[in-house]
């Protein structure tokens, strides 16, 4: 996908299919994520309005108020816009742990502002999320973000546990994937259904379809970060929006590079720790030869037909099984 | 005060007074901390331990817990320990942001660990404190929490506007320290306000002693701050765990600077970027010849005073009023 459209081409696919209600409901999530970042004051609004600006595909939001479906009202808009603040908080303090220079081709919080500030701005970015669900009671949706919040840290304390260990086993791989990406989509899809059951009174009963959307989230969750592994190796930045190789230069060991030290066990000779980025990209042409990318993609297209697979039952009207169904297509889009 | 010592004295003062209900609640705050702490294997334990070994006042659980009295019961020492873990949160971010090597004389989690982990230690206790109190449906407490959070963080950041500012206005120093410590400190009488409500069954009306609670909370919390910064020019190191002069060397203008050049002009002509250690010293020595200290001192002593004044109504017993007041004199005797 291009990275500098208005509108991401799932969203676009999505919106095409015609549901009348969901374009005005993803302008309110853009409208409150504006309003946030805009409310307090020039201290934050120089750093977060360039975050918001760079876009990004607004994925969680879109599940959110897809899972919730027309009964969502304002509870998925709030939900829709309070996980995306989570997950621009993560991307601000990843930036800052990862020194990184660029996000979707854009200067950092980071590198603009500083370390200092982008820390503190997604501190903020992080609270205001809580606030903007707790203030409204959605009780629900705060224990949900909460703990997927949780998640997420915890997976960014994985990956720097197992930097630069070119022997990690893919299953702790894999384990990693779902802290700290996989559960914020399950979070998404459940936070929508939570906005639909509060639209309806909510009940102690688990809500139809639950455990199907926790599935059709995680799975589509994990697909996306294999796929996101293979583009770091595959680029090209000016789609990308950084350098190849970025992962392997932050001693991140990805499920591409550990397939091809199964196939090629001399990989698993090379030394991450120092390496610049001319060896960062050598290293992923390596990698690109042994077949690995395309063994990443097969699973992370398998994944993404168990997910759509998961809504055929009849806790899913057509529709919102089409639509959810145009997400997951559009998360393998990306990289096609 | 001893840094040093198990059970801090304004703790001490408080649990001597005799009310024999405290012991155990701060005692279940303890454990609940080190559960939270101990509960995600091995990758957190040893920071997160070494964070609450390195211990702290325990300042805010105390007022939660004294603000709840005796009904408070489990939502208090689920609030004690929420606003605790994102104390420490920042704590642990704060020391990223400041490079700092040592916390109340103990290497920090930055310095031990690295800035990356650090971060994420950080952003995990914050996830948990939200996650601890949505799972047990502490929504006002929750609503609190969050909003104070936000203060925090844009406390951090007006202090990292007004880095290096030798010109910063008094009103603005004291506007960053309400929203970066003293709105913590209301907060936390606010959510044991709320625990004693969550356990007397929750009401739309404002409890009654609320108005003066929050004053409480945030005259004793910019006494506080006040009072820190004041320490951080007379130390010394010994007591206080970091060099004399962190502050400057930080960037941070503080009140006896901004006194201290009010009354000596030509203080404003040293630049704090990229002075050294003997410098920032000799920096300490010259606001102390003024007589800036005393007089931050004493506006911090009539906060104070005006907090306990605060507690004479028919809101507070007889008893809670005399807690509540040690706590006051226990930020005072810190420091005297």
């Amino acid at each position: 996908m291009s990275r500098s459209s208005a509108v991401p081409p799932p969203v676009t696919a999505v919106l095409d299919a015609g549901s009348a209600w969901l374009p005005t409901r993803l302008g309110a999530v853009e409208t409150m994520l504006r309003e946030l970042a805009g409310g307090h004051g020039e201290l934050l609004r120089e750093d977060v309005t360039a975050t918001l600006a760079a876009g990004g595909k607004r994925l969680r939001p879109l599940l959110v108020l897809l899972c919730a479906g027309p009964p969502g009202g304002d509870a998925a808009v709030r939900a829709g816009s309070a996980i995306e603040l989570v997950h621009m908080a993560t991307l601000v303090h990843d930036d800052v742990l990862d020194d990184a220079p660029l996000r979707r081709g854009r200067p950092t919080v980071a590198a603009t502002s500083g370390r200092a500030r982008a820390t503190s701005a997604g501190d903020l970015l992080f609270s205001r999320a809580f606030a903007l669900l707790a203030g409204a009671g959605d009780r629900r949706a705060v224990e949900l973000l909460s703990e997927a919040s949780v998640s997420l840290a915890l997976g960014e304390l994985a990956q720097r546990r197992d930097a630069y260990d070119t022997a990690v086993p893919e299953e702790r791989y894999l384990e990693r994937c779902r802290l700290k990406t996989a559960r914020l989509f399950e979070c998404a899809c459940l936070m929508g259904l939570a906005a639909r059951g509060r639209a309806g009174g909510e009940s102690a009963q688990p809500a139809p379809g639950e455990a199907e959307l926790r599935a059709f989230g995680g799975e589509i969750g994990l697909a996306f970060q294999l796929l996101d592994d293979v583009l770091d190796v595959t680029g090209p930045p000016e789609r990308t929006g950084k350098a190849r190789g970025t992962d392997l230069l932050d001693g991140t060991v990805t499920l591409p590079l550990i397939l091809a030290i199964r196939d090629e066990p001399a990989l698993a000779e090379v030394e991450l720790r120092g390496i610049d980025a001319a060896a960062a990209e050598a290293l992923c042409d390596r990698i690109a030869a042994t077949g690995a990318l395309e063994e990443v993609r097969s699973r992370a297209l398998a994944m993404v037909a168990e997910a759509k697979r998961r809504l055929g039952g009849p806790a899913f009207d057509r529709e919102q099984a089409e639509l959810l169904g145009l997400v997951a297509d559009g998360v393998v889009q990306r990289y096609s």
